[in-house]
C-alpha cells in the first residue's frame, strides 16, 4: 500500500511564463510524483501548484521547486495583490492515503531543514508542525509581509524554526507544515442582504461558537445579486460538509432565506463527497472500501 | 491516460479451497491487473471475482483463469443452489476509465474467440455484445442450465456465437459480454407488509413503466421485521441512484410508509456517489475532475 502525500505550495510568481514553467518542472520530472493542477493569477502575481506523490519522491520535487523559485523570483521587485512573505509563501504537506498526520509532520520538518540548509531560506513551521501555538496560523506568520519580515524576525517570538533572524535577501521567508486537506465550500443564498450572509457565517464558524473545523465569511455575489457563505472546511473527517450545509440551511430559515446552490472551489477528496452521499442516501454500514476506485488505489 | 476495464467473472466453484486459489491466481500474476475482491459461496457452489486492469493485460488474465476453471471444474458433478450453465458462468467486461463501451465490446469478442479457440468452450455473446436481442439478457441464455444446454444448442436460435452446437463435456458453455457497471442498491422501508414493498418495486422498475436502468423486486427482511426494495441499477450514468431513492421515498408516502435506510451491495463506482452527493448538496457546475482521486488516476 503506497503512502500518498499531497502538497499545495504557493509561489510568488503568476506572470512570467518562463519562470512558471521552470518552477513546476520538478513536479513533472520525478517518478512517483504527479502534478495535478497549476493555478496562476497575474493580479495576485502568485501561483498555486497541486501535486501528489510518495513521500520521498514528493519531498525531493518540492525542495527542487523551492530552489528554482528562490533563484528566479526577486521579492524586492515583487508586486501583487495577495499578501506574501517570500518567493515561496507556504508549503503545506497533506496526508492523503496510507499516511498519518505524524508522518506528514516528520516529512515537513525534513523539507524545512533541507530548504534552510540548501538555500539559506529561513523557515517557519506552521499548522500541525508548529513549534508554538502562535505559529499555527499562516496569517499570523505572514503578518507584516515580505517588507516587514526583517524587523519581525528580530522580535523575541519570531526567530525562524530553521535559520537565523535574517531574511533571504531576494526570497524572504517561507512557512512549511503539515495540515489536513482543506476544502473550499461555498453555499449560495437567495438574498442580496450581506448582513444575513455574515450573520449565518458567524453562526457556523468555529471562532464564534460554530462548527469546530469550519471557517466562514459572508460575501456578496454582485453579478447574481445574491450572497454567499464562503467556508473553509479544515478537517472534513471531523466536521463533514453536509453538517455545514445543513447548519447554513437551518440558520437561513431564521431570516426567511433559502439555500439556492453550492460549490466546491479547487479539489476535494473523494472521501468527503462519499461521506456526504452516504449521509443523504441513508446508507447503513457503508465504508469507503465499497468504492471501486478506493479499492483500485489500495 | 491508462484505459481501465473491470471484469466480474462467475465461476462454478465455491467450495474447494485449492481450486479457488488456482482459478484466481492469474489475476494476481499479471502486471497492470489488480484483483479487487473474491466472493465465494459454498451453498451456491459459486465464486464471483472482481478485477480491474488495462485491457490487454486483463484479457490475458481472464482467459488464463477461464482455462484453469475449464480444467478443474467438472460440471456433470456440480451441485449448488445458484443457476449455472458452465464452469465459467459469465464473463462481463465493464469500461471503467478512459475506455468506451465500444472498446469493451471489441475486447469481449477477442476474449470470446480465444476462449473457444483455446479451450473449445462454446461462447454466447450477451448484453452490449449480443448478436441478437434475445441474447442480451443472461437469464435467457442460461435458461435450461448446464443440464439443458445440449438440447438447447440444437434449437434454431441457440447456436453459440463462437463454437458448434455442442457443449464442452465438463465445462458446458459460457456467456461473455460488455456491460455498464451494475450497482446493487437496496432501500429499506418501515413496514413488514411485503405487498407494499412489491408495489413500490413495480413502480420504480423499467419493466413495469418505471426508471429505464432500474430492475427492482420487493423482499422481506424477516429478522428486522421490515421490507426492502432491492434494486439493480444497470446504468447509473443514465438513471442515477438518487433518482431511484427519491422515487421509492415518494411512492412510499402513498402507503404511509417511510424509507429508513439503504445499502450498497458489493462495489460502487466513485462517480455514482459523487453524482448523488452533488445532487443532494446542490453543487453548481460540479464535475468529477474536482475530485482529488479522479485527478490522481488520470
Amino acid at each position: 500500500m503506497k503512502k500518498i502525500i499531497e502538497t499545495v505550495p504557493n509561489f510568488s510568481e503568476g506572470r512570467d511564463r518562463n519562470n512558471i514553467e521552470r518552477i513546476i518542472l520538478p513536479f513533472k520530472g520525478h517518478d512517483n510524483v504527479k502534478l495535478l493542477d497549476v493555478h496562476t493569477d497575474a493580479d495576485h502575481n502568485r501561483m498555486v501548484v497541486t501535486a501528489v506523490g510518495e513521500p520521498e519522491a514528493l519531498k525531493h520535487a518540492v525542495i527542487e521547486a523551492v530552489g528554482v523559485a528562490v533563484k528566479v523570483i526577486d521579492m524586492p521587485a515583487h508586486r501583487g495583490e495577495h499578501p506574501r512573505m517570500g518567493a515561496v509563501d507556504v508549503v503545506p504537506l497533506i496526508p492523503i492515503k496510507n499516511a498519518t498526520m505524524e508522518e506528514a509532520i516528520t516529512l515537513s520538518k525534513e523539507v524545512a531543514r533541507e530548504i534552510w540548509e540548501t538555500y539559506h531560506l529561513p523557515v517557519f513551521l506552521y499548522e500541525e508542525s508548529a513549534s508554538t501555538p502562535i505559529r499555527k496560523n499562516l496569517a499570523d506568520i505572514r503578518k507584516g509581509q515580505f517588507e516587514g519580515m526583517p524587523e519581525k524576525l528580530k522580535s523575541s517570538e519570531w526567530k525562524p524554526d530553521f535559520g537565523e533572524r535574517e531574511i533571504h535577501p531576494t526570497a524572504g521567508v517561507v512557512a512549511v507544515g503539515a495540515r489536513m486537506p482543506l476544502i473550499a465550500f461555498n453555499v449560495n443564498l437567495d438574498t442580496n442582504n450581506l448582513e444575513i450572509a455574515r450573520a449565518i457565517a458567524k453562526t457556523v464558524r468555529y471562532s464564534s461558537g460554530g462548527l469546530k473545523y469550519c471557517k466562514a465569511i459572508g460575501i456578496a455575489l454582485k453579478e447574481r445579486n445574491i450572497t454567499q457563505v464562503s467556508m473553509n472546511m479544515t478537517d472534513y473527517t471531523q466536521t463533514p460538509l453536509h453538517q455545514a450545509l445543513e447548519l447554513v440551511r437551518t440558520e437561513a430559515k431564521r431570516y426567511g432565506v433559502n439555500v439556492v446552490g453550492s460549490e466546491i472551489v479547487g479539489l476535494v477528496p473523494m472521501a468527503a463527497l462519499v461521506d456526504s452521499a452516504a449521509y443523504y442516501m441513508g446508507f447503513e454500514d457503508f465504508n469507503i472500501e465499497k468504492v471501486l476506485e478506493a479499492k483500485m488505489m489500495e
